[in-house]
């Protein structure tokens, strides 16, 4: 059977300026191969309400999970959970348990729960909370889509609050044979070995060091004895 | 006037899978925005025909630009011109300056432009070829699409030779001001001043540092003297 599939929406001006390197995406892509499920696209829009709302509606219509990094803070430019509500056509306000997380957490830190913190409790109607150890302010789950914040602390353990409650396939594995020859010498061989082994993916990512050139292998797939198989002969074929 | 705007589409498994981290999208993010267009939307595909012809065709309806990386090698994997052509109506086949700079390469190399290689002189019709100086196989330009190679080197080297042959705008511009105050302090003030300064961009990024919340607060516009004005106001404001 098929791993599930996931997309990941990333919202951020600071990314698409080059201001910030995207941290994110990186490790939720990392955690999702390891749990089974397969990231299929990423989308990186800016904080602009209607590229939001039209990504979230198409990412949600074509994967069976959608996860998205940023914008759920209290500032003016945090607009993702108004976007996630029109992308839903959900009413949107200030939700009572929300609040009473915010309240106790700014209770003990003697802060105001001011105005703008208090947009950090608007979650929109049918939405479950997303559990957010390091800051409080929680994420919330709404249809497919989980939402989640942008500072990689807390994406990282909003992703550990919500990877053990969807179900997963066969984590794909992946061997790796670093080789120093061209890419145009190996591709024939490379191509044979594919059409051998038609239920792995096998993938040769080139790189050049010091004027040389070489090539990742990459053979990838959730039967371990075949990924073996097709390694072995790889190596012998290479005769490395 | 507003500035042109652009899209970027990674071509990859490999950074789906996790095992690779992108470097291409933060690099020509910085260059984009130096140049004074505008990156709107970035997306990340797998090595997938139906996916890669359907993301071409989006952004390049919807964006002045679009940028591809990824998949112009001589291996089985690397199917990006054949998706590129689809995505535009157009014929690929062999092209004769394209073989002539690969044979050119190879003859001085001792390396044979064996069958797999060729593959890499394959050009949509009506495309022009894009210099690169770092490894030879050409990139190409078809209609607004400019598709260049994954290998962050050749990559680099050929947004070198596109971006002088596209009008930019003016370049954006931007001043940071780091804060150790939560983003909750300051929401309302910053609110304030992006409905004074609606002509500028004006952005909260939250960081986390040994416990401690703080937030850079960037201010982002074209022209200098307007994004100088908001800043001195924020310090006054932040008595910083």
């Amino acid at each position: 059977m098929a791993n599930p599939t996931a997309a990941m929406l990333v919202i951020g001006d600071e990314i698409l300026s080059g201001r910030t390197r995207d941290a994110n995406m990186h490790f939720l892509a990392g955690e999702l191969t390891k749990h089974g499920i397969d990231l299929k696209e990423v989308r990186i829009v800016s904080d602009d309400r209607p590229a939001i709302v039209a990504a979230v509606k198409a990412l949600s219509d074509a994967h069976d999970t959608v996860f998205t990094s940023g914008g759920i803070g209290p500032t003016h430019d945090d607009i993702t959970a108004d976007c996630i509500a029109a992308a839903f056509d959900a009413a949107i306000d200030i939700r009572d348990d929300a609040r009473a997380i915010l309240q106790a957490h700014y209770d003990k830190t003697g802060l105001e729960l001011n105005a703008a913190r208090l947009r950090m409790a608007r979650i929109p109607e049918g939405a479950t909370l997303i559990d957010n150890p390091v800051s409080m302010a929680p994420g919330f789950t709404i249809g497919n889509v989980h939402v989640m914040a942008g500072v990689p602390s807390v994406f990282q353990a909003m992703v550990a609050s919500v990877l053990p409650t969807l179900t997963g396939g066969a984590p794909l594995l992946s061997q790796t044979l670093r080789v120093f020859r061209g890419e145009g010498d190996i591709a024939e061989l490379l191509s044979q070995l594919a059409d051998r082994f038609s239920d792995l993916s096998i993938g040769c990512y080139p790189f050049q060091k010091e004027g040389a050139f070489g090539a990742n292998i990459v053979i990838r797939g959730s039967d371990g004895a075949r990924v073996d198989a097709a390694m072995t002969e790889l190596a012998k074929e290479l005769d490395t």
